[in-house]
């Protein structure tokens, strides 16, 4: 099982979960900039479920965030795949060495209606960094973003920030999105909940 | 102060925050169902600012959610409305006896990209209630929902699926809002922050 996890991230990392138009997208990864074990392990989890569910390939958390990765990788073995949830002990480092794009969402940045295209173009041509911040985001992560965005230029939700930019970025192609490996599928429904065994694996899937 | 907040929002609650073309659009409000204080606080605080920041007229919680009432409020006064946050004991009778149309959020109703342009035409019509569950919603409103919607299928957070499905129903106009009444004014920046005095209020306004 590790094994075969390992293997279907490597693939995912070459060519990412999305397609855009005839081209393969490349990876997009979120990045969560600070947690406060405890106070901030529901936000951070809501972080980490925000990205897998909206289209994003996978998270970073910081090394204090194990509760939070319990949590995605739980519910990324019940309701599909491929996504993964990664810890780091030195965040800003990952941030500075990133080859690609790196967005840093915030409420002082620029409005994500004026840069989206942008950024979407950048994403036709490398793997982009998403970072979210807690509270404390140093002035270099604002220096060494590509683009500070901001979904309004109100205080609210760093949750709903990275929702209505993973929204926006994948013009809403991530709500298609098909997941594999699922031990549970919920079926849409006008009333009610409906929720059915997973489609077979990919093993299984090559021989039918 | 207050009979000037409460002026406003009696205004606002008649012909909503944003417009739609040439139409008035009517009120929008949020209700978060279900609240356990200490552990919720944070998720409903993001709920009431989320809706706030995202183009709804009003939040309604339960009654045992007051310091979000009191964080929300003070984001409002600090950074404008008009925006209301109201608690109530009975948010069961409140969506029953709604006279509107009531869309319920979770992730076993039906994609939000199917029924989207249904709820923007209800609320062409009259005002919109939107349900954002806790942990656990009853039956009940399941059935007396107008609309169930899911933001995916998958489960992820209650503050995401709010923010994409306010940006979807006022298809980013959202994001253009105008501040009342706001002591801090907070101007886009590609890096850094810069935060200036709010407009004059709405008297002195009048006289420019």
């Amino acid at each position: 099982m590790p094994i075969r996890g390992l293997l279907q991230s490597e693939t995912h990392r070459v060519t990412g979960r999305l397609t855009f138009g005839m081209q393969q997208s490349h990876d997009v990864v979120v990045v969560r900039y600070g947690h406060r074990p405890g106070r901030d392990d529901r936000m951070t989890t809501h972080v980490g479920l925000t990205a897998r569910a909206l289209g994003a390939d996978r998270v970073v958390v910081p090394d204090n965030a194990g509760q939070s990765v319990e949590t995605v990788r739980d519910i990324t073995e019940r309701f599909g795949g491929p996504f993964e949830i990664e810890q780091s002990d030195s965040l800003g480092a990952l941030i500075r060495n990133f080859e690609g794009t790196v967005v840093h969402l915030t409420m002082y940045g620029l409005p994500v209606q004026d840069v989206e295209r942008d950024v979407r173009s950048d994403l036709d041509e490398g793997p982009l960094m998403i970072v979210v911040g807690g509270e404390k985001v140093p002035f270099e992560i604002y220096e060494h973003a590509d683009y500070n965005v901001g979904v309004t230029n109100q205080p609210h939700s760093e949750v709903a920030g990275l929702a209505v930019f993973l929204d926006r970025l994948f013009e809403g192609r991530e709500l298609d999105t098909e997941w594999v490996d699922a031990e549970n599928q919920v079926i849409p429904q006008s009333t009610g909940k409906k929720v059915i065994p997973g489609e077979t694996d990919t093993d299984q899937h090559s021989d039918a």
